[in-house]
């Protein structure tokens, strides 16, 4: 049995696919026993990451327990982690976002950076300890830090994310605007989602004051494409609405050329994203100008007119 | 206005006091404006190293508003940080404890490990950010990791805490023994003190399961000397019970020499305490042999028998 179980957040991205895969290699080169995990399916933009630097997709965990020790990645929120992470040993966290819903019993190893990526932190993290990256692993941090920041356009974004993404890239020899157009073009191809996988693909549950709110993404280059099965996609959405007990679901559609979103909304709570968008909701949907990250433009927003 | 505030935690210790000032010079290496705060009065022990090493002894904090930016230093739960901080922008977190009672709305720089002395983590900061310590700051940040592992005897201290203290020492021009234990002697000079005073030289205030517990912790090398007040220390104790609706008070004599300590005991959950460390109180209170570390050996332990 390895020693550390490493994984990212329910409806895996690439950055938590990547930073579990490489925090793996990070703690075998420090001679730790450890293996990344996923918690769910991969999407196409991740899956064309792994074949690009030819690594297997990680094995799928779907419980943990008292007797685990685990390294949560891109993540600390525990709605958003494995069954049972109240009651494992939470061993270390390397995380960008917010801290909530969390807590732990003992003293652990936390890191966390308001930059766009976690393999941002990752590689201050292999610097600190002198660790050499191969060019694979270079590689798929590096498509990490492009997924998350949309190829640096996503406000979530830093002067970091920049910087260590040209540092992965030359070791990962490729060129970031070629190879990031690539990358973020295949997360695009949804033609081959049903609706109800389609609002799973990169989906977050949170709970703010009480009410709980899932917020899914899609990215693509055509909001119209998508927007054909839209009456499917409020079937499903209305049924997770149903059995997660949510106030709110909200569906972005992010076109990545342009940078803007279009919103499906259902739940009653929708009133939440006119007020927080000063937008109307027509057919449960509205167009908003400049939005990409839910993190930065769309979590802060909706917690502050709740 | 300074642009961060910066503090460790309620009744502060030496690491406290220590880690807020050194992360005040850190933050201004960095040509970040900040200042160093403290939360209530210093004690006689972190006295003689602001002295030693010619420090002020930091302003009084009272209250923070959703207006100011803080530093925490030292701590996490909200539940011993200063009044008000559930509104204000945490901006950085460096810690050695447990997360609990905590929050944020945004993204934010933590960084914890599981080492004795907030000081250490802080030593590693500086070593990434290429900061070079003055005499005065290594002294002062030696007394932190002296003080918050008894001279490397504490259970909590780790490899690292002794490694970085050996390197502040160097910088700092003391020889460790002899200076650790002249500070740990003057921490150990209780006569000023009121009962009242004592039980909040060095207190914490947790929350588990929903009982309220506070452990107050003083060190001496002579446990009958402080055994000489009980009576007026248990009235103090017993109106903090009272006041603050507390399930329990563990008002922990550790002999630093010896690394023991007597626990007195009170509130209506003593029996978590004889269940915990298989004792029987005897006039509330009883032995509690090679019990020294509160975070270590007495908030695990409770939380387990509650």
């Amino acid at each position: 049995m390895e020693k550390f179980l490493i994984f990212g957040h329910k409806s895996p991205d690439t950055d938590s696919i990547a930073s579990s895969i490489a925090m793996e290699y990070i703690k075998k080169q420090m001679n730790e026993d450890a293996k990344a995990y996923r918690l769910g399916e991969i999407n196409n933009e991740t899956k064309y990451a792994l074949d690009y630097f030819k690594f297997n997709v990680p094995e799928l965990l779907e419980n943990v327990t008292s007797d685990d020790h685990v390294i949560l990645v891109d993540h600390n929120e525990f709605t958003q982690s494995a069954n049972g992470i109240e009651e494992a040993c939470i061993d270390m966290v390397i995380d960008h976002h917010r801290i909530y819903n969390f807590q732990t019993s003992a003293p652990l190893f936390y890191m966390a950076e308001p930059v766009g990526c976690t393999c941002t932190i990752l590689y201050e993290l292999c610097i600190m300890n002198n660790i050499t990256l191969t060019r694979e692993i270079a590689g798929l941090m590096l498509s990490a830090i492009i997924s998350d920041t949309l190829l640096f356009k996503s406000p979530t974004c830093t002067v970091k994310d920049e910087k260590v993404a040209n540092e992965l890239a030359k070791i990962a020899n490729v060129d970031i605007n070629t190879y990031g157009l690539e990358l973020l073009k295949a997360g695009t191809d949804l033609s081959s989602y049903s609706a109800k996988e389609l609002i799973n693909i990169d989906s977050k549950l949170v709970s703010i004051n009480n009410v709980n709110i899932q917020i899914a993404q899609v990215n693509t280059v055509d909001i119209n494409d998508v927007l054909k099965n839209k009456s499917e996609i409020e079937d499903a959405m209305n049924l997770e609405i149903k059995n997660n007990n949510l106030g709110l679901f909200m569906f972005l559609i992010t076109d990545i050329l342009n940078c803007n979103s279009q919103v499906i909304a259902l739940g009653n709570r929708c009133d939440v994203v006119e007020k927080s968008y000063n937008v109307t909701l027509e057919n449960n949907s509205a167009f908003l100008e400049g939005v990409v990250s839910r993190k930065k433009q769309v979590i802060p927003i909706i917690s502050e007119n709740i």
